[in-house]
């Protein structure tokens, strides 16, 4: 693919477009959407974390006034899906996910939601509702839902190994393998070989604004939605499956996002407004405050993992063997290609064993959390790299170097990386100021480690519009989380020749959006800017025609440059842009030959190649505080290669707020659940998201090695920044004190209890 | 071109959409934008129909607790337009028309507008604006503002004459010609020759929907309208200009439109909503009451009319001479054009001389109203051609045969008619009941008129998109005012072998929606349909492009038929329609190769020849009281050449609807000014619109003449019906009643008075 070399718009740093209306309050999030008539829903969560429900009365509530319906699981219960089909086990698992109907799966399990004429008469409502619960004895843990006696979530559930289903009824949801070469018998060859076991905790995706949607149900059943998603469309099918309802029947309207990073994927929050709006005709709005999103949310997965490398003498890895299981809470999700393809693909491997579980508990539905896994699996990964490289008595920098996948290499799943640059990133490392300046205080650490990422397949949409004055409206079917309308709209004005100013983004509804998946997993800048580019040359194109048909000459005699068309670059034939788009849009003349516009849907499928991988390396700096155990960072730098920069201070936002959200990760976040289930910090005193206190300023080295499968080399840039800094603190921990930590997250307490432990063993002393 | 013959879905009556929604209440019509924190505005009008304004003083009325907000016409007077010049006399004028600066130019003209946080404050806050006017001579009526003493309105306007500008100043605007071969000599040589003067009152579209419309300008000056408006992109473009926005700056969302007949195209309260919410950054809601709109709205041009038309022995019209002038209110915007090249194309004459006036008075400025000054015009014509005919003793079907243009004529602006089929109309007229039936009682009179209407060009953008059950999303810009939703919905599944109710159909807002023109002029459902059927067959291509990738196979051998792609009829080597769209929307797989949409839009450039012409005749029979000179109207007949009856349904309702409008100029509607200038009959118990008791049924003959120029044939059906029943009326009452009447409305007194003057007179008894 050839590489554009122009680049007068890309490359800029251009603002937030969305800026200045999201810090001045003008932005329209889930909550600010106010339709008049509207009834404000709250929701009745379980009190248990397994129980049949034997009865509910909401008959109490619903004649209290203000009360204008109240649903329960039975609201969920239809008997064919939208398609005239009845549900499949599936689609009612994902009805019951949303809305309990016989049984509640966890503690804040929705059992039934109210919809009043205000907040307030709906909370007080759901004190009115009556339920019954038949206890159950209930299941936390990995390791006790994994055994053969764990009470069964889910009695019908059986385990999907290969791809093929097995007989026996169980709480592992799936099981998959990735298999190369013969781990075993290469690891009982190594010369050095470290095996550990991690156990990480569940966070929460932090995001700014609680989830808050609103749904309105006409009479003849249509329904507009507005939603605070990270994908319309996908939100538009999932809804109508869930309220079978057909999908032509369905408007979503995105809000603006105040962030999601995976949590706002699926629908949630939205389907119960709708059913309320669907008994009552009004406009219904729910939104969730900040301890109901950190009880009965949708967090990260946590794991459990066992994990094994061997080398051998020269300091190649020889093998590797892991077993992990993902704590998905009650319905099945683990993000096990996610998070296995990426993390087991940092190193060159000819004999690997990855044995994979999804494991289900009576903790909340997990959701995707940015780089879904990777930051859990990682942390093994890159802990037990650096503990070999000590073994081997070998530079943790070096060690990396000489075993980093490299351009060819393969992934866990059998893809190749047809580029990965983890080599070349650590070149940079190994001569960059945060790698060779020297500590200068005692308890001090430098710890490394790796993170890549490639991005999912997907689709995206887009359309172009010119305006009469010659401005151009970008509408794109993604909603904007991380810049993107900045980002696209400097890709828009690249290919047409036009300033950035010109450009108006326009965020588009699925009633007139064409099909466009989910903004997440990277997908947006690389896949929407393939789209971009298409619509913008398809535009061009028609533009040329006009000029053509104008002077009757040959579209291939046309040129288009700086907002000029000329034939054969002869002055007196020429056309300005601004001349062709005045002509489209004259009314009633016709006189223009039609609206110029240009349409593509980039469409990115996962072949044999990995699309655009990404690879990163993380170098932090910290000093601990032997007594308390406190961590303190102290420098913290990120390499990443991202492809091309097409917004620079775009592209280093993502970088430090992915590695925020690592360093929050490893340090201090973790939902606590009580024996019962029972989330004991579900609040943001309590949930410890790191401040301006707990992170240094993040310096980002932007590496630029192009992609060849992207025009403009992109790379995508939002998900490998939360993969490396567990690993990388842990590593930096154990270089200033020598203990070394397997568990997420690192809290002073248990810093301190392996700090106290290392004066007991015989583990090996800090270098 | 070649005509469609298959028509699955085209033909049928299928239900207006949006009629459910409409008379539950639940569709969202300009008063329903009700958007938190929204001011209401009222206005402040001239008591006065020409002064100048001295001194506006708004102080105590922006201290009046709850007012937000004043502006004056000095809020619109902005030193640059939106392209950054000086704006010039017209953007000027365009302003001042919405909101008066120097001067007012009739009774009702904005002054100043308030807002405030309920209407019934900004009404009260009125009072308290002190407004000094120096009062200045007005005048009225076309006579005297045509004299060369006339008080001039503007007095900077110079007489526009043949393109060129004459160096007096004057209230005439504009003067055009229509000049063909030697009228004066043909009339001095003529058989017979008959002239008239004809005067006809100005007369409201009669909207059920007063205007209503929103507007909220952000922070960064982003304007959102929620316009009730006839075209959205119209709109944005005047507001523009109107506010010096740039036009990227600004989305207009339809509302639904109860009702528009041209009335609502040009920008008008939108305007001042967003003047007041970009000083208050609150959305701003101005909805006008009955009374406003008939007494300060944009109703018709009234005219005055001497028309002249001779034949010979044989009866073959030999010349005919006419004047005419428009009373458009304070502003210019005669439809000269739109009248004259229509009505003056009746007839076959090879000698003309029309010179039509826009004539400037201190009356409310006019807009247009359903086919723009033909009924009045209309009106002279077919009541002369009846006298001519009673005058050479021929039958007044015969005569009009013998004369009516035929293929191939020209128009009077020496357009070519392709097609016109008023001869085919009338052959229809000939053998049907309602003109062999014999009239069965005393004073009753049937009378027979001609109209034809060719729409003006234009350019209607649309898009359709598969969503993943197979069903299409129908894009368009152009707002639904008459069954157009239907209409095309029944293209978009005929063309796609699909079924009505799988088209869901969407209008798009401005920022969505490539360039669009109005609704009007009956360009929708031709132009619209042309867009619908190229992007249908774009859809389709690009799914044979999926289906033959599929299968390895060339385009060319992909078979469409009844929702199945084919390769070479093979059944082994098919896909279904919805087995396409299913994969085009797999999420996050990238599989289906992308969105399925088409795009197209279509524009209709007016050439040498009229476009899609369409003929019509209308029968009616009425018995006249001769003592209070009431006329009731016994049976009505409209007979229509609409070349192709998409939705027959459809079609029926604008004949009626048509003819009902025209019954209403016919007989009872007209605005009265009095001396001053203020209109006496503001409400609608004064304003006599027909009611049911008023009108009977209106039979309809819907003639189907394909036009050779669209591939459906289809002609425009909505203008022409309201363009002969002012002068069938006034041939019935005359065979009714012997008299005769030049002035509309023919309202009771006004027939009693002719039937008096009949007595003392010697013309000719009915027959």
């Amino acid at each position: 693919m050839i590489q554009k070399n122009k680049m007068r718009v890309v490359g800029q740093r251009f603002p937030k477009i969305d800026g200045i209306d999201k810090v001045t309050g003008v932005a329209q999030f889930g909550a600010d959407v106010k339709i008049p008539g509207t009834l404000y829903a709250k929701v009745l969560r379980s009190p248990v974390a397994h129980a049949n429900i034997v009865k509910i009365d909401t008959s109490r509530a619903e004649a209290f006034p203000g009360v204008k319906a109240v649903i329960t699981g039975e609201d969920f219960a239809y008997p064919l899906n939208e398609s005239g089909n009845a549900p499949s086990a599936l689609e009612n698992q994902s009805r019951e996910k949303i809305l309990a109907r016989t049984k509640v799966l966890f503690q804040g399990h929705p059992v039934a939601v109210v919809a009043a004429t205000s907040a307030m008469i709906a909370e007080e409502a759901l004190k009115l509702i009556d339920v019954e619960y038949d206890q159950l004895p209930h299941v936390l843990d990995i390791a006790t839902t994994m055994s053969a006696d764990a009470p069964l979530l889910h009695p019908d559930l059986r385990t999907k190994y290969k791809g093929d289903v097995e007989h026996v009824a169980s709480n592992i949801a799936e099981h998959q393998e990735f298999i190369r070469g013969d781990a075993e018998e290469a690891l009982k060859n190594a010369h050095v070989v470290v095996e550990r076991t991690f156990d990480t905790g569940t966070v929460h995706q932090g995001y700014i604004e609680p989830d808050s949607e609103a749904a309105w149900v006409r009479h003849d059943g249509s329904v507009t939605v507005w939603a605070n998603t990270q994908g319309t469309h996908l939100q538009r099918r999932e809804l109508a499956h869930v309220l079978s309802i057909p999908i032509k029947m369905i408007n979503v309207i995105p809000t603006e996002v105040g962030g999601a990073f995976g949590g706002k994927e699926s629908v949630r929050v939205v389907a119960l407004c709708a059913a309320l709006s669907r008994k009552t005709r009004f406009p219904v709005r729910l939104s969730l405050g900040r301890e109901e999103i950190i009880r009965a949310g949708w967090p990260s997965t946590s794991i459990k993992c066992s994990m094994k490398v061997g080398a051998d003498e020269q300091g190649n890895i020889v093998g590797v063997e892991s077993w992990i299981a993902f704590n998905s809470g009650a319905y099945p999700g683990a993000p096990i290609q996610s998070a296995v393809r990426r993390v087991f693909s940092h190193y060159r491997v000819e004999n690997m064993k990855v044995d994979a579980f999804d494991v289900i508990t009576n903790r909340p539905p997990n959701s995707a959390y940015r780089a879904p896994g990777a930051t859990p699996v990682a942390f093994a990964m890159e802990s037990i790299i650096d503990e070999l490289a000590d073994k081997l008595g070998m530079d943790p920098l070096e060690f990396r170097y000489k075993n980093v996948s490299r351009d060819g290499d393969l992934m866990p799943d059998g893809n190749t990386l047809p580029t990965i640059n983890l080599d070349r990133v650590l070149d940079e490392v190994r001569q960059h100021a945060c790698w060779t300046t020297p500590l200068d205080g005692p308890n001090q650490g430098r710890g490394i480690a790796l993170g890549m990422w490639t991005m999912p397949g997907g689709t995206i949409s887009c359309q172009v519009n010119v305006n009469y004055d010659g401005t151009l409206n970008l509408v794109l079917g993604t909603v904007d989380l991380s810049t993107t309308r900045a980002t696209l709209a400097q890709i828009a004005a690249e290919e047409c020749d036009l300033d950035f100013d010109e450009i108006n983004v326009v965020i588009g509804d699925t009633d007139t959006v064409a099909y466009t998946d989910a903004t997440a997993g990277d997908r947006v800048t690389y896949v929407a800017s393939k789209a971009v580019i298409t619509a913008c040359q398809d535009l061009i194109l028609n533009m040329k025609k006009r000029v053509a048909q104008q002077f009757s000459a040959s579209i291939e005699d046309v040129k288009y440059e700086m907002k000029n068309f000329t034939i054969n670059e002869a002055p007196e034939k020429s056309m300005t842009w601004f001349d062709l788009a005045l002509k489209s849009a004259m009314p009633h003349s016709g006189e223009g030959g039609g609206a110029l516009t240009g349409f593509a849907s980039a469409s990115e499928l996962m072949h044999d190649e990995a699309i655009a991988p990404n690879g990163s390396a993380h170098v932090a700096d910290v000093e601990v505080d032997p007594e308390t155990g406190k961590v303190q960072i102290l420098r913290y730098t990120v390499f990443q290669d991202v492809g091309r920069a097409i917004n620079p201070a775009g592209v280093e936002g993502q970088m430090q707020g992915g590695a925020v959200q690592g360093i929050g990760w490893a340090l201090s976040e973790e939902i606590q659940y009580d024996d019962d289930g029972k989330v004991e910090n579900a609040s943001l005193l309590d949930y410890r998201i790191p401040t301006i206190l707990d992170v240094p300023s993040i310096d980002t080295v932007v590496l630029e090695y192009p992609s060849p499968d992207h025009p403009y080399g992109i790379r995508g840039v939002g998900q490998v920044p939360i993969a490396p800094p567990a690993a990388t603190i842990g590593n930096a921990i154990f270089r200033a004190t020598g203990a070394r930590l397997y568990q997420l997250p690192m809290k002073p307490e248990r810093v301190r209890l392996a700090i106290a432990a290392l004066m007991q063993s015989d583990d090996p002393q800090p270098n």
